[in-house]
C-alpha cells in the first residue's frame, strides 16, 4: 500500500507527510542501501498518467534493512547447525565472526568502502540490553547472592588491577612500538580493554557447560564490572581532556564517589523497576495477553533509565531481572511464562548473532584502524598475564573466607575464560580521535584482542576443560527433600552466626527472607498466589520440622549447640 | 552506561560517534520530547572536572518514548478491565479513543499545540502489519476459502459501489455546505472513506462473538478491499494532479489493469514468502529458539516487499499467513507455537491500543481540521445508506449461488458492522493540501465518521446482536468423526460436480488437496512430520472408508448415484 507516495509523481514540490519521515529515517541508517540508486532510474516508469508499480525503497528502507539482517543472521545460525560434528568443536561465535569477515570482505570489494559496522548506539541501546535482560531475568538468584562476595571482588578489585597494570605496562613498553601516546591514553585503553565481556562469556560458556559456581562467578563478574568500566572510562576521558597536569586531588575522590553513585544508583534504579514490575503483574489477571509485554518494557526501561542518568545500565537491568523474577513468575500465567522465556531467549540469541557478525564486518574496515605489532603483542601478553595474576592473588585471599574454596582448576578456567568482546570494541570506537591521537592503533588492537579471546580461547577452552576434568554442570532439579534440607541448613547457619555473635551473610539472608515474607510478597504477589504459597509453606513447615528434629538429634549428640535455646523459636516463626 | 556521551563535555567540538546517530534519530521523532529543553540547563552540572550524573535525554529519547507509550497503553488496558460490569457494555476501543481525547486535551492545554498524532508512516509500517499479520496467520483458512466468493464480491463490488455513490452524492450535495471542491476531490474522499477497516472490525467484532461465517465475511472483506482502496486512491490522486480534463480513456483501462496487478501481485508476493517460510522451518530442528523469529520476519517481509513494489501489502501479508500457517505449525515445536501465538496476540493487542489512543489524540488538533456540518452529516448518512443498500443488493445476488444463504439478520449485522477506522484516517492525513484544497474538511469529516462508527456503532452493535438473536460462535472443536465426515462430504461434492460435468469450487479444492499432498507437503514439511501425517492419514483412511461405506449405502438406497462408478477410485487415491 503506497497510497502516500503518490507525492513521488510531483518531484517539483517535494515529498510530504510520511515521506518526510522516511527521509529523516534514512538519515539514521548510516549507509545508503544498495538499491537506492535505482529509484531515479526506475525501470517501471510509464510514459504518462501514473505508475502502476512504483519502487518505494526509501520509504520501507529502515525496517527492510533491519528485517533482512535479522533474517540473514537466523539463516546463518541454521546453516551452522547442519554439521553436528563441526558445531561440537567450533563455537558458534567463531563461525559468526568468520561469516562477518567474509561478508565485510564482499561488501568492501563491491563498494570499496565499508557500509556496515557495529554502531555503538545500536549496540548499547538495542543489542546489549537484549542479552543482559535475558541474562538478568533468568539469573539463578540464590547462586548469584551466595557468590556475591567473590563476584564483587573479581569485578571491582580485579578489573581495577587489570586496568591499571595493563595501562601502566603498555606505557612503559611503548618504546617497543611506534605508538606515541600519553600515560592517560594508555590508562584509558587499559580500562576499556580490561573488562571481561558478558556477551562473549555467555556465548562461549554456554557451549562449555562448566559447573554452576564457576559460571556464575565469571559471568557475574562480567556484568558487575560494568560500573567500574563506566567510571574509569568517564574519569580518564575527562582527565585526557583537561590534561594530566591540571588534575586536582579532589578529582580522584570524585572518581571514587562517582563509582559508588554509578554502581549503587544503577542497582537502585533496577530494584525500583523490579518493584513496579512485580506490582503491575498482580493486576493482569484479566488481560493475560499483555503480561509478557510488561516484563519486556519494564526491564528495558530499567536499562534506559539508568542510561538516562548515566548510571550503570547493566547493573540496573540485572538487578531488575533478579529482583522481579520471583514475583513475576508467580503472578503471570503459564503461557505468559513460556512466551517471556522463549521470546527473551530468541531475541538474545539473535542479538548475539548480530553482534558477532558485525564484529567480523567491522574488522574489514581499513580506514578505521592502524596496525602496530608491538602494541598488539604487548596487549595480548599483558591482559593474559595480569588476568591470571589477578585471579590467583584474589582467589588466595577469597579462599580464606569461602566455605567451598576455589581450587586450582577453577582458577585456570577463570583466567582463561576472561574473554573480551563487543563492549570494549564499542567503547574504543567511541573515542574521540582528536583527543586520543592513538585511537586507530587502539581500535586495531581491540579488534585483535577480541578476536583472539573469542576465537582462540573460545575454541580451545572446551578441550582445556575436558583435559582438566573440570566438574560439569548437572541439569538435575533438586529434590524436595534437598530443598527442605537446604532451608533448614540456612536457618542453622543463621543460628550459628547468631550464637557466635556475628551478623554475617546467613543472618542477613534470614532477615531478608522474613522481610520478603512479611511485606514484599504481600505487596507484589497476587492474593491467590500468596495464599497458595502459604499453604505450600505450611506443608513445607511439617517437612522442615521433621528434618530439624533429625538435625536436632545430630547436634545434641555432637554436643555443639547445647545452649542454642533460641533457634527452635527461629524455626517456629518460619 | 554513558561512556560515549563524554563528548558533551566539549561543546566547542560538537558531538561524535553515537551522539551523531542520536541526533539523527531525534530527527525522526516528530515532536521534541518534553524533557529535552532541560539538557542545557542541566541541574547536575558540577563546577569543574566531570559530571558524575549526566542527563542523557537526547541519546535515549527514541526508545524511551516508544517504551513509555507502550507502557502507558498497557496500563490503560489493565485499568479498563478492572470494572467487569463496565467492560461488558463499553468496548475497549471506545474507552481508548476517549483516553486519547483526554490525553490530547492535556497535551494541548500544556503545550498549546499538539505534540503527537497518528503518523501515517508509523501506522502503515509498524502498527497495521502487526494487526494484519496476527489476523492473517491465524485466519481459519477453510472458512475463508469457503466464503471467498462472498468476500471478494463485498470487497470489490461493494467497495466500488460505496466509493462511487458516496463520492457522486457528496458532490451533488455540495450545495448544502461551504466546502467547494471538484468532483475528483469528492470521488477521492469517497474512495478513502468507503473501505471497511480491518482494525476497527477486529476490535469491535472480537467482543461481540457473532457466528464464524458472518465474522469471516465482514473481516475478510475489510482485508481484501485494501487492493481496491490502494488503486482508487492512487488513480484519483493522479487524476487530481493532471486535472480531470486531461484524463484519457487509456487511463481508465490502466486503472483496471493496475487493480489486477496490485491485488494479484500482492497475493503472489505473500504466497512466495509463505513458501520460503514453510521451507525454512523444515530445517530449524537444531535451533528451535529462532523459530518464532522466522515467522515474524518472513510475514513482515511479505508486507514490506509488497509495499516496496506498491502492491497490496495487506493482501500479501494475509495470504502469506494463510499459506504458511499449516506447514509452519506442523514443523515448529510446541513451545515455538505458543510463543508465536502469544507474541503475535500481544503485539496486535498493543498495536490496536495505540492506534485507538492516537486516533483520540489526533482529534484534539484544531490546526489540522475544518468543520462543515453539511459535509459531516451528509457523509454519515450516505455511507450508512449505501452500505446497507450495497449489502442488500449483493446478498440478493449472492444468495442465488450460496449453499447456505445469508438471511436478513446477517445483512443487518453486515450493514451495521461496516466500520471505518485508522486506515481512512491515515490516508486522509496523507492528502496533499495544495492539491486537495478541501483536505482540512475531509480530515474533520473522517475523524467524525471513524469516531461515530467505532464508538456509536461499536457501542450499540452488541445490544443489536442480542436483540436480533444473531447466532453466536461456538468455541467447540469438531470431533474426529465430524472431521472425517467433512472430508468424505468434500469428496462426495467434488464427485457430484464431476458427474454433473462441472469444474466448480469443490472440484478445484479436491485438486488442490491432491497437489498439496503430492508436492507441497513433501517440499514444506519436515520428513518426520510428513511421515507422521502419512501414518495419521492411513488411520484416517480407514475411518473414511467406514464412513464412505455408510454413505454408500445411503446413496444406494436413495438411488441417486447408481452410475457413480468412478468416485470410489477417487477415494482410493486419497
Amino acid at each position: 500500500m503506497c497510497h502516500w507516495d503518490t507525492a513521488q509523481l510531483r518531484p517539483e514540490r517535494g515529498r510530504h507527510g510520511a515521506s518526510d519521515v522516511a527521509v529523516a529515517r534514512s538519515a539514521v541508517e548510516e549507509p545508503p542501501g544498495p538499491g537506492e540508486g535505482e529509484e531515479d532510474g526506475n525501470p517501471h516508469h510509464h510514459g504518462g498518467g501514473y505508475r502502476v508499480v512504483q519502487w518505494e525503497w526509501s520509504y520501507v528502507q529502515t525496517p527492510y534493512i533491519i528485517a533482512t539482517w535479522l533474517l540473514l543472521a537466523s539463516v546463518a545460525k541454521i546453516l551452522f547447525h547442519f554439521s553436528q560434528r563441526f558445531t561440537t568443536v567450533v563455537p558458534e561465535s567463531c563461525m559468526l565472526i568468520l561469516l562477518g569477515l567474509v561478508l565485510g570482505g564482499v561488501v568492501l570489494i563491491a563498494n570499496e568502502k565499508q557500509l556496515y559496522q557495529l554502531e555503538p548506539a545500536l549496540f548499547f541501546l538495542f543489542l546489549l540490553p537484549t542479552i543482559v535482560g535475558d541474562a538478568g531475568y533468568f539469573m539463578p538468584a540464590r547462586l548469584f547472592f551466595d557468590n556475591l562476595g567473590a563476584i564483587l571482588t573479581y569485578a571491582v578489585v580485579g578489573t581495577l588491577w587489570n586496568a591499571f597494570c595493563t595501562g601502566f605496562c603498555l606505557y612503559a613498553a611503548k618504546l617497543l612500538g611506534r605508538v606515541q601516546a600519553d600515560l592517560m591514553d594508555f590508562l584509558l585503553f587499559g580500562a576499556l580493554i580490561s573488562a571481561v565481556d558478558p556477551v562473549a562469556v555467555l556465548a562461549v560458556f554456554e557451549e562449555v557447560h562448566v559447573n554452576d559456581t564457576l559460571f556464575i562467578i565469571v559471568f557475574g563478574e562480567s556484568l558487575v564490572n560494568d560500573a567500574v568500566t563506566v567510571v574509569l572510562y568517564k574519569v580518564y576521558i575527562s582527565f585526557v581532556e583537561v590534561g594530566v597536569d591540571n588534575v586536582q586531588t579532589a578529582d580522584y575522590f570524585k572518581g571514587v564517589a562517582s563509582f559508588l553513585i554509578v554502581s549503587i544508583g544503577g542497582t537502585l534504579v533496577g530494584l525500583v523497576f523490579a518493584l513496579i514490575l512485580g506490582f503491575i503483574t498482580r493486576f493482569t489477571k484479566k488481560v493475560r495477553i499483555i503480561e509478557p509485554l510488561f516484563v519486556f518494557l519494564l526491564v528495558y526501561l530499567a536499562y534506559l533509565t539508568a542510561e538516562l542518568f548515566s548510571l550503570s545500565a547493566i547493573l540496573s537491568m540485572t538487578f531488575c531481572g533478579i529482583g522481579a523474577n520471583k514475583y513475576v513468575e508467580a503472578n503471570i500465567s503459564q503461557k505468559s511464562r513460556t512466551t517471556v522465556k522463549y521470546t527473551m531467549k530468541t531475541l538474545a540469541s539473535i542479538a548475539e548473532t548480530i553482534i558477532f557478525i558485525f564484529l567480523g564486518i567491522s574488522a574489514v574496515d581499513k580506514s578505521k584502524w592502524a596496525w602496530d605489532t608491538g602494541l598488539v603483542s604487548c596487549t595480548l601478553v599483558f591482559i593474559f598475564v595480569f588476568r591470571a595474576a589477578g585471579v590467583i592473588g584474589q582467589t588466595w585471599v577469597l579462599n580464606r573466607f569461602r566455605l567451598v574454596p576455589l581450587d586450582k582448576i577453577d582458577q585456570v578456567v577463570m583466567s582463561y575464560g576472561g574473554l573480551r568482546g563487543a563492549v570494549a570494541f564499542a567503547l574504543v570506537v567511541l573515542l574521540d580521535g582528536k583527543q586520543v591521537k592513538a585511537k586507530d592503533y587502539f581500535v586495531a588492537t581491540t579488534i585483535v584482542v577480541v578476536f583472539f579471546t573469542v576465537m582462540f580461547q573460545g575454541l580451545t577452552i572446551k578441550p582445556l576443560v575436558d583435559w582438566l576434568k573440570v566438574p560439569r554442570s548437572t541439569n538435575r532439579k533438586p529434590t524436595i527433600n534437598e530443598e527442605i534440607h537446604e532451608r533448614a541448613f540456612d536457618h542453622t547457619l543463621a543460628a550459628v552466626e547468631d550464637i557466635a555473635g556475628l551478623q554475617g551473610y546467613h543472618h542477613w539472608r534470614d532477615k531478608w527472607e522474613q522481610f520478603d515474607k512479611n511485606y514484599l510478597s504481600k505487596l507484589l504477589l497476587r492474593k491467590s498466589v500468596y495464599r497458595k504459597s502459604e499453604l505450600w509453606e505450611a506443608y513445607q513447615k511439617i517437612n522442615i520440622r521433621d528434618a530439624i528434629s533429625v538435625i536436632d538429634q545430630v547436634m545434641m549428640t555432637s554436643q555443639i549447640c547445647d545452649d542454642a535455646l533460641r533457634w527452635p523459636t527461629d524455626v517456629d516463626m518460619y
